[in-house]
């Protein structure tokens, strides 16, 4: 398959997704969002990687991981709501924020983990797309922003909810209120990345490092912890609790264990079932 | 207007509340509580300005932001529960938190951010208050103190359900118990405080720039951003999702949009609405 | 009272509890699980200290805090799920876990603060442990795992929802995924720890002292703190208001307030109510 | 006090509240949703009756309790939405109508038990009222209409969130499709009515009886009655368990017991105490 | 196009969605969980019309609505559990019945109203299907069985959640653990059926002409009721007032008003704009 | 085993729990409160029935189920708060509720139906006891009355969060306000019991015959049930769907399928496992 906005490559269980139009500074067209969420089903529900990387070809006149949403999409009346005189304005906005969502829910459903490498600006949409995914590396000349202020929006693809997980309350609000840029190493200080590293070379290895590394864990295992982080983000102490027991009766599996406990003895990678490979609905 | 406990003035679309009883510390004087949710939607109500920014006078023996709750009201009812072996104690006293609870309540349920600029130290009320702005900043001179466990109570005026978005829960845990100080660095560090600065001066001039540029912003995306962040922290991310999808249906102003988006290009200033001013109830 | 895993000593309002086990390791066998909510809800119960210090005997080869779930328990249908085939398997793990959790829980439901003092390396089973606690305090040889992924497990015994209020979530998803060790400073600047001491020595130090400072504070305005925190964090702004509000109808004590403020003045210890003892249900 | 759309009056505890306006079908004007909440706030703060009954004057050509919302309002911005063009329009509508649901939330906020007795026709605006009471009683002769779907309207005063309490979901949705009056049998059947009587009189009588009997039941535990079913339902069963038990530590008045019981024993009426009287905020 | 399942037509805004295999009892066959919702989606989307009634051929020997999960499906690891000793049989199985419940949860989430009418048995799937379900309408003859407990099963596709919505939850147990048959009549008096039609052809005319008179009300209102109800039911009285007053910022629509006043006056049809169709996603 | 206030016996699967003070008006004692969880854990963890039914000893003087809590335990702190002005009082008085509040849950968390036949008075504490209880039954001369008012208390051992479930909140409402008793066929017809019976032998009989139908079902599927409905009614529509899948997982159990057809087949009752038995916590 060939994408407009990606490059997408699989190996030893990590897939690689790469934003892949520097020219246009990564910026999200409507075959962005809309391919974006088929890619990782795809990934997903054929159980074809373990791991999700996403990264930029930062290869632009300045590196960029995303300008953020394609400004050829604000003459749209998905967008810009420049139409928002017709009586059905709200009706057809709604649903178009909701697609605009989903893509980056995609991220946040599928089963396995989605790490995102930035390097250059994560910038609008980028920020979306960024904190939907379960971790954020970036390099020294990574930085992002809540840009939608500085066109007169209100960011509605996802960044609130989620990005309130990732830093202080405070420091959102400065944010999104200021429309600032942060640097790296703030995002480090603050919570919304793991790590800076200092160039794009040495993200990208240690990057795919951690992936091979998940990529060799029991999947189901690894599923189970990515279920149970995002339901214990949104569900009282007790509920999560509960939920927990409920999941492990039958998603606890005793040849994974072995298997695990087996290859840590003798010091092998251990061998593993992938996930079953859904059907599509 | 004014006041016994607050000087206030505008300019260029930002209010400057200022508490204003250094010989008392600063502390919350009956009048302290009545006056502030009357200035707050005042300026809000009438959109008199499009941000708030909060400090004190503290030009008093040593610098205080704010004493906290005056001692003098202890003698009263509503505060020290002297009058506890009256059997309608708990009415009484139920109906006089949520009247103070409701005073700090205004500077979350206005429609503008709300800046606290924090030189010397913040004292049991003076907790709950920051703790219920959109942002804080502190100068080296600055600390806070969840004093209420030195006089034998909890701290009850909103305090613990937003402090916990601020810092990580440990750390509220300890301050809670000690009631010891936390200095303007480790406020920072823990994500309380926003940026720590060197003198009150060099605050004062960051926070008001700072509020100007925010200020300079359209008013009804920054409402957008603040209704929405507060939104995303009391609920799960798929409401969130959906709360932002609705309101942005209305509040997504295609006219604003070009304004803001011509003024990036020509380099000006925008020219946005006003907050439209509200009926009084 | 003498417990297979755990010495109890209790001086000056301040219980200790003490894994006991460093030839083991300090692993939680079937009587960890059953004597730690015994000793603490003895404790709690009938008033017996005012705060509860755990720590570990970590004179083994290494220090080592907990290495978590003793592996003789897996052999056992509790925990590794060997009878998986049979058909009353899922109903028999389901009791099986709770019970774990309640071991834990027993530390957030006790009325009194609960502070983990942690020297070498806190295991698996270890982190569920002190995420439970109030606050963590950690050495420099400190270090947590979340090890269940390396065990081809997803972590059941309450790690996620509640260590998600101590550290951003994406490093949360870190340790997860990748089972890899987060050192006592990592720990600290993430939120996890409070503080990091040099040596156990002078952690144990700092942390008794700690202890009798908060159980020289009016117990019941304590007990007000610690529940109020956790109710915080479970529920919506809103209802944490009012639940506090209500609360403090009833447990606000003026004669403690009278104490506390006149011990303040006076430059003297106060002296409190202990809790009330609880009768056995 | 006199009003443009209600006559009140005060009598043995029971306060009667009665729509005036039957040349006007009972609708509700500006006055009418900015009287209401204030008459009900004066007789709640001021401790001035134990109970409301809300009524209409229906002797107009036809009877009718309420036509709902004044036609001549939809003229207005407000209601019609005529200026939607204007970009401010959404941020205006959204107050307004937070106004105008403060209108009927005064009736379920209020520490007294409200009662509606409904005879003639209930239409639109009518039944958002209705709901908000504690209990509604009618005459053969009431029905109800959700009409808002006559006029192109979603209802939006507060109808479906809590008329879901009253009645069974599929005969709320058909109501709300189809605009259809509901006799007041029907009414009764589905539980939206807890008696029919014959004639306006004779539930008149029943209702006014009834009112009285309340009014002489201890009021405080009438107020812990209405908070806790209004608690009860918004709220999960073990919260809600936990509310009660953390009201009444202070809210259970053993003078009130004992003269209630006293009472009892000497057929006599007790003698409570009124509810404090509130401050004004 | 033509189904295994199903019978479609639509006319006069109504879209007849009929159970089509009365010699298989109506069972539910693979197609029939894959056909259902995309024929929902098919006619939402596109705007093919404003109201479902779905309904059974009853012209097999004895007349039933459904008959539930066809026992072909038993055969195989979707619904059995055959499979039950294979490592992943946890994770298919929970894919298969999300897959399920989605078949019933396009009915609710469709924009538009949902009327089921029942003649003859519903048994197992069927209650889930019509629980789902706007409105439900029977005949004498029809009755209901929650099935699964007969069959060694907890239903898992949408029942208990809904159906509490329904009926009283005692009646709801009983109905769960005893398996047993609830006629017609006490269907309609326990909230389940709104009415209850002699014969088979009473109701479908009924129902076709409710439905016709729905679908000649305006399309976004009746949008709006349906979000609303469903929103209320699952939210609590707070927030979904303010989800009413967002929603209707945009979707309160002065020309839809004028024209359902207009038309009302005249005693004419009004003319009504359709939904607006929705982009595949 | 012996009690002072049941008797409990065990045939055919079905255990019958009888309240056994006549002569007391089976009124509640402490040890009623006490041995009540006592009992159903013991039937519960041990698997020594699969169906628990609580009747009263209705042979005093009138009939009643139960005259509510003890008027003796008035005299007592835990109930009466006769010593409201200890300091101490509210930490004692919550211990208190929440005692008596398990022991009703008790019934709640089981794992087995509790079915409540009520003849004659069930008044104040009787009615928390039945809302606890999954189905009622009652006959003609059953009544019940939420009592509290008429002693000066607002209803604390369960009544109201639950009871809100199983009648119409405006009918809970008049309940709760005027103490009046509401008869059997009102208590059938409003939803709170399941049927009506002539006599208490008609009642006991036909109970009988439904505790041991449901005890001819499987365990495991009835446990699911009671669960999920309980689930259900506390968790929004989703959330309920999600547990009931991730529950269906390991809890569906293709064996006790089987048998359930096969047992249909052949017309013969089934063989079922018994629930596991659990260990002692």
């Amino acid at each position: 398959m060939s994408y407009e906005c990606f490059d997408v490559s699989i190996d030893a269980g990590v897939a690689h997704i790469r934003l892949s139009r520097p020219e246009k500074r990564n910026a999200m067209s409507p075959s962005f969002w809309a391919d974006l969420p088929e890619i990782v089903r795809d990934i997903d529900d054929n159980a074809k990687a373990r791991v999700i990387v996403i990264s930029a070809d930062t290869t632009g006149e300045r590196p960029i991981f995303s300008a953020g949403i394609d400004v050829s999409m604000f003459g749209t009346s998905d967008v810009s709501g420049n139409d928002k005189n017709h009586p059905q304005h709200g009706a057809n906005f709604y649903q178009n924020v909701l697609r605009l969502q989903e893509s980056f829910n995609a991220l946040e459903n599928c089963r396995i983990p989605v790490i995102a490498a930035i390097h250059g600006g994560c910038i609008g949409g980028g920020v979306d797309l960024i904190a939907a995914c379960d971790m954020r590396f970036g390099t020294q000349e990574a930085f992002i922003t809540i840009y939608e202020i500085n066109v007169g929006m209100t960011a509605d693809v996802g960044t609130f909810p989620r990005i309130l997980n990732h830093m202080p309350e405070g420091v959102v609000r400065e944010l999104a209120y200021t429309g600032r840029r942060m640097a790296a190493d703030e995002c480090e200080r603050r919570g919304l990345f793991n790590t800076v590293y200092a160039t794009d070379a040495e993200m990208m290895d240690a990057v795919m490092e951690m992936a091979r590394d998940i990529a060799s864990k029991p999947p189901l295992a690894i599923y189970g912890c990515k279920r149970i982080i995002t339901y214990s983000r949104d569900h009282s102490t007790a509920d999560a609790l509960d939920q927990i027991a409920v999941w492990n009766m039958s998603m606890l599996i005793p040849g994974e264990m072995m298997e695990a406990m087996g290859a840590k003895a003798q010091k092998r990678p251990g061998k593993f079932m992938d996930l079953p490979k859904l059907k599509q609905s």
